[in-house]
């Protein structure tokens, strides 16, 4: 299996992708690509032992800044980015999956624009692994799109669904829509309109889950529009600094909590382990023609080995050829869009 | 002052609530109405000592369930549950403000049946204080409507400004919105729409803020409708417990981490109780002809006196009144709506 890295993307690149290709490409024994500004990237090469590993390179002279403005224009018009090589490597057959690190609005509508969608699928979304106290919890989307409609919920837990089995290796997985509650008349419109479709599709459909039920782990996937999606797993980004920082605080006010701080420095060390989602290696783009796996900007050498095992896990597992079957198995009519959003056309 | 307390409502009820009626009129000199039924609230106040203590029972035969289904019809239709007559002691100016540990639902809908609307809002809105590393930031709304217009995103701020005034002394509450950042187009239509609204009125309005904006206290107050905020708050809850069981768990799983652990305790219990939002009493119901707060169910008796205190200082600092006169300074229109969700009539 061959697959492509995008060696320009993320905050710490070239460095940290190279780092991650050669890692992965020895742990994993998989080719890989890296695209990008090709001197730049064999210079980075030079500085690791890469005997014995097939590693490429694939000349983008330009490079997506991570604070990219217009993703989806710049999609469309240009075609000499890391992005836009890397993935056309894919869809004319010459890689298998497309890695990167960088801007997710930009790679979103990279590949959504450079290999199309899956037949029958209306919007791609993004499925996000998010740790519990067993198996991962895959919240789905996280931020494709914005503003969902029903039948697009039906359609992400189908493919969440399908994400769940390869990638994760769960039977049957538990499929949940998260809403508010009974008390407030169990949700949104958009969720009431939704439910339906999902009980009557052949997943493993275990009905309503409030936003507890997450972490908890009462479902293997977790559906949801975009929007608070994406605004969960800031939010838990954001609490897991803060809690790390009350926690150093903690340990830091008195000395005998400093003696127990150090004792306790491996296993709290194993706890945030537990706890870091970047383990997973990012989220992976559901419903486009080929295994694409975004990952955090800020993942180091070993987070992005993680994004390269879960990409070669799609593509051994045949994710896109198990969504397409899927999503078959539950048409949703074509009505026409009232806003495309930032999708691409 | 005077303010009642649902003795009927929450997880521990009554013996909680009377707990947390002694507790507050004892550490906060004010006076409280226990509203319940009578023998039971009377058999539990006499295990407390409650000399000097201005406390009242007010009869009130019928109890909520913690899961009652149809709360807006038990609203409407039941006059002797604790809920109505509590609240009715507040509508007929015999008390101030009115407490429940109680059914969200219920609550919300007994509160805004029975006081009514301040003139000019045209949703009520749930307000959660959640703690960041400084001063806490209010989300509004946290569940009180789950389908939102612009409109009342406007008003969300508006009363969440005042309360973050009124309870916490912040001047000038910095106001944001919650989206989902640049490169999803700034978010979806409602917060697009809601945008220039915020930006015209005369709040501390700081534009979009993402997730992790809010643990990181870049606001006071974090303007999202009610479906993300209560997702968020109940997202937040299960995390909580979720790093509890892995701290725990990494606590115990060697010796040496074991005594850190117990070395650690005082300083990991002053972390939690930094990190516990029920510090602050619970959620506050904005835009009702009343100070209502709605606390956690599972509160104990500091959790309770915490909420009286919440109440107190809305009375004191005239919340109706400045809710009243800022939602004045910020008409909207009044469009019909197409579905009147949960709200009473």
């Amino acid at each position: 299996v061959r697959i492509v890295l995008d060696a320009m993307g993320g905050d710490f690149a070239p460095a940290n992708p190279v780092a991650g290709a050669v890692l992965a490409a020895r742990s994993l024994g998989v080719s890989i690509t890296l695209v990008g500004q090709a001197e730049v990237v064999e210079a980075e090469l030079a500085r690791h032992n890469t005997q014995g590993l097939d590693l490429a390179v694939v000349d983008a002279p330009r490079v997506v800044a991570m604070d990219e403005h217009a993703p989806a224009e710049a999609a469309r018009t240009q075609d000499d980015t890391s992005l836009a090589r890397g993935l056309a490597l894919v869809r004319r057959g010459e890689a298998e999956a497309f890695v990167t690190m960088g801007h997710t609005g930009a790679a979103l509508a990279a590949a959504t624009f450079g290999l199309g969608r899956i037949p029958g699928v209306r919007r791609p979304a993004l499925g996000c692994p998010f740790p519990t106290m067993g198996a991962p919890c895959v919240l789905v989307d996280v931020g494709a799109s914005a503003d969902a409609r029903p039948e697009f919920l039906l359609h992400f837990g189908v493919m969440g669904s399908a994400y769940a089995e390869a990638i994760f290796g769960v039977e049957r997985p538990r499929v949940g829509i998260l809403t508010i509650g009974e008390e407030r008349g169990k949700g949104n419109e958009l969720v009431q309109e939704a439910l339906p479709l999902l009980e009557a599709s052949d997943l493993n459909f275990i009905g309503n889950i409030e936003g507890r039920d997450i972490p908890a782990g009462v479902v293997d996937v977790a559906v949801m529009e975009g929007f608070t999606g994406n605004v969960l797993v800031k939010f838990a980004e954001g609490l897991a600094r803060l809690v790390g920082q009350v926690l150093n605080d903690a340990a830091r006010s008195d000395p005998l909590a400093m003696a127990g701080g150090l004792l306790m420095r491996p296993a709290l060390g194993r706890a945030r382990r537990q706890m870091d989602y970047r383990q997973y290696g990012g989220a992976m783009l559901l419903g486009v023609r080929g295994v694409v796996v975004i990952g955090h900007g800020r993942s180091d050498d070993v987070a992005i080995r993680n994004s390269v095992d879960a990409a070669l896990k799609g593509v051994r597992q045949g994710l896109v050829a198990s969504i397409g079957a899927a999503v078959a198995r539950h048409p949703v009519a074509r009505r026409p869009l009232e806003r495309p959003a930032g999708e691409p056309a």
